[in-house]
């Protein structure tokens, strides 16, 4: 990674102004990061009527049950996988009535899991008419893999919200 | 508050070892805190075997939805209330079928909320022979009210868990 790591809560303020200004709302479906993107757009002042809410889903019954996963896709692709990723940010975005979602899951360490090893990440972002998953590979420990996910997602959310003004003119 | 604050990441800790210890597991709705509970909890190594999942609930639809917390409670106490508090705690350690159960509600400000002013919290604990709600008013500004009210939960939770362990062997 050659990208010069800033302060997550720069690019969760960029996403909350961006949301507040189109009267757009998020909502999180966290595993790997486990509410610490809910954390970083909770910290600006104004948020709350644009977040509405998220979901910690660390354990598989959780993802289904809360999230809405379906059993076939974890057991078809694996928990650390761009499809859960994928289908973490649909579910808690029909689950919560946002216009935007999204999902994380993955390994921070310092054990493996689900067949993938430390510093595998799977983000993903849901919205209106958007779908992105995308696999990183993070070096460092959990603490940094947490934080360097946190701030990816927000940047993933942040360039679709920005790529999708460019073109509503449409 | 004559209390030294410490970082959050201690109460944190000794939960998640107690907890180890017991082999007992724990889940967060928190509206107030938007997911710092439950980050502070993911940032202890070996969380992932007690910390099944949390909710964070800023809306009232939310907090019914995907919590279970009843509408009457809620027309009847206010959103920021013991009664929601516990009815958090309690409705998320059911629906993620946990031991203990943590909920957060109130003010970080700078607006009043729920009819309350900044810095009214209310913090409650749901265990298997447990339950505490206790109201709290913490001054300074957002990330301070953020911040003192992980710590206390933790330390809500430390303290239940201490105590039940004192007596079980009545």
């Amino acid at each position: 990674m050659t990208h010069t790591p800033s302060p997550s809560v720069t690019p969760a303020k960029r996403v909350v102004d961006e949301l507040t200004a189109r009267g757009q709302t998020v909502s999180v479906a966290e595993s790997l990061t486990g509410g610490l993107v809910s954390a970083a757009l909770v910290t600006v002042p104004g948020s709350s009527s644009v977040f509405r809410g998220g979901i910690v889903a660390y354990s598989v019954e959780l993802k289904k049950e809360l999230v809405g996963v379906p059993g076939e896709v974890i057991d078809a692709h694996g928990v650390v996988s761009g499809e859960v990723a994928r289908a973490l940010a649909e579910g808690v975005r029909r689950r919560c009535g946002t216009d935007w979602g999204i999902g994380t899951t993955g390994v921070a360490g310092p054990e493996s899991h689900g067949g993938q090893s430390p510093g595998v990440v799977w983000l993903a972002v849901s919205g209106p008419d958007d779908e992105v998953a995308r696999r990183y590979r993070f070096s460092g420990d959990r603490e940094h893999v947490h934080a360097a996910s946190v701030e990816r997602v927000l940047y993933l959310l942040d360039g679709l919200l920005h790529a999708s003004s460019a073109t509503e003119s449409d």
